[in-house]
């Protein structure tokens, strides 16, 4: 393949072992990085590289940073030995993890001191998208970045939006779609338990909702894990507390009134001081139920 | 046409309107009723019958009740000269308010002591389906309410959920459906304006959000008011304290804590307040705008 490139993706949870599965299946030669060595194992057995990032990263023409925060994404661009510091002229940093704009702005200003690019690029549409290389990027930086970036958005994307010419809009958007999504998900808790607790059975809610008005995205992926009594975390509870957090605080820095959120934000808080974080989000219905003296279904 | 039916439709608004149209479409003999005498005179140019209620229930087979709220639906019913005690025996009433579960059961009640039948029948769909007769119903009543009511219903309706053999969970699914169905709503708001506050456009905002898991079936319908300044009402503001006051009543009537249900609610009460309680429910987000000293768009 002539336009083989060599990316070191860092971060292979639910969603960056997808986007390196999705660049090896485009032929890309691919590093995979994680703090659990088990993740490494089985993306190498795959046709991975197992290599430390001290070695490679200096001849990367990607870095696909897929990891949960900004404090770890800092750590990998900023922190000893940091891609900033390491990595070649010319070549692109991709950042997936949901944080706040300024941060982005932040980090594609050290980028560009040292002429790397620096690609603003959350990514939404869950692990299964993530695998089949289908998922959407709400993604904003120079021209030059998307230039540099776009064999990799090739091979991860369905969508590419093209949010901006600068670091910014694009986490910007992505805090939009997280107010949206989380709330959805801790109101189809609310509504879900509301409705055992007039009689309704969850399996009627599922028939019935996604017919209607009420329904949402949110709704029909996550009320089924509800209806099966299965928390698997495809994406798990401990999201919501930092990601509606990230929104509440950029919303708080610009004295925006985000109260429907707000409330959504404490069920979430709730869930995850009961010890629910590690479960899948739909988890918080587990609040609802809990609070109201109700059952949810056993798993099946 | 031998199965010709006899029916009296009571309220003309957004939804009546077009059930009564769906029933003349299907070949029945329809009655308009409605307190405002122009849409009265509308309906019968289209083919309705004018006649006062007092003249005719005694002759109809089914009345449809398709008013505000539990108070005109009751008034209708068991008021001076009420269809209980004016329709004929075996005759079906079949009540489309948003009422509570409690009172659908009450309002049954009454009918089966005069051996009329009665479904709790409560409707989603929104004006444009109730014009062509493709609503949702959700829907309970007895087996013979069912059987009486089932012209009107294959006239009238898409999709007939049949929810429970006797009053009651038709009311109680319709309260889940408006849970999500306003609160969706106000998160589309509260994030459509939190977008703006972030310099993201309206356009850009619904070109971005329908394709990401942010999206709900409220979003894709009301966001687009928003984007073109149209808040000419399709449902009215002033729906929400009703509809959410009704499930927040209900659910604590059952100590059910529904906060992000009363965050939502919130936001409505603030709008019909502060005088926008006849506009399109789009319109919340003023008060979104309005608390962040935002610009929402101009009328197109």
């Amino acid at each position: 393949m002539s336009n083989r490139k060599t990316v070191s993706v860092f971060g292979l949870g639910s969603m960056g072992y997808g986007i390196a599965r999705s660049l090896l299946r485009a032929g890309h030669h691919i590093h995979g990085h994680d703090i659990n060595p088990q993740l490494v194992d089985e993306f190498q057995a795959e046709g991975g590289s197992r290599e430390s990032p001290g070695n490679i990263v200096k001849t990367i023409d990607a870095a696909v940073i897929v990891v949960l925060n900004a404090a770890q994404t800092e750590a990998i661009l900023c922190g000893e030995a940091g891609l900033v510091d390491t990595m070649k002229p010319g070549s692109v940093v991709i950042s997936c993890a949901t944080v706040s704009p300024e941060f982005a702005q932040r980090m594609e200003k050290q980028c560009s001191e040292r002429n790397i690019h620096y690609l603003d690029a959350p990514i939404s549409g869950g692990s299964a998208k993530a695998d089949t290389g289908q998922l959407s990027v709400m993604a904003a930086g120079s021209h030059e970045a998307f230039e540099a970036a776009g064999f990799a958005l090739d091979a991860i994307a369905e969508t590419v939006f093209k949010l901006g010419d600068q670091a910014g809009p694009g986490s910007a958007m992505k805090a939009v779609n997280q107010m949206l999504a989380g709330t959805h998900i801790a109101i189809m808790a609310e509504a879900m338990t509301f409705a055992i607790s007039q009689g309704i059975s969850p399996e009627k809610f599922l028939e019935v909702i996604p017919q209607c008005a009420g329904t949402s995205w949110m709704l029909e992926n996550r009320a089924p894990h509800i209806v099966n009594g299965d928390y698997t975390p495809r994406s798990s509870v401990n999201i919501w507390p930092k990601d509606l957090g990230i929104v509440l605080d950029v919303a708080r820095s610009t004295n925006f009134s985000a109260p429907v959120t707000a409330a959504a934000l404490q069920q979430f808080l709730a869930a995850a001081g009961s010890g629910l974080g590690a479960e899948d989000d739909a988890a918080v219905a587990k609040v609802y139920a809990r609070n109201a003296g109700l059952q949810l279904p056993e798993e099946k």
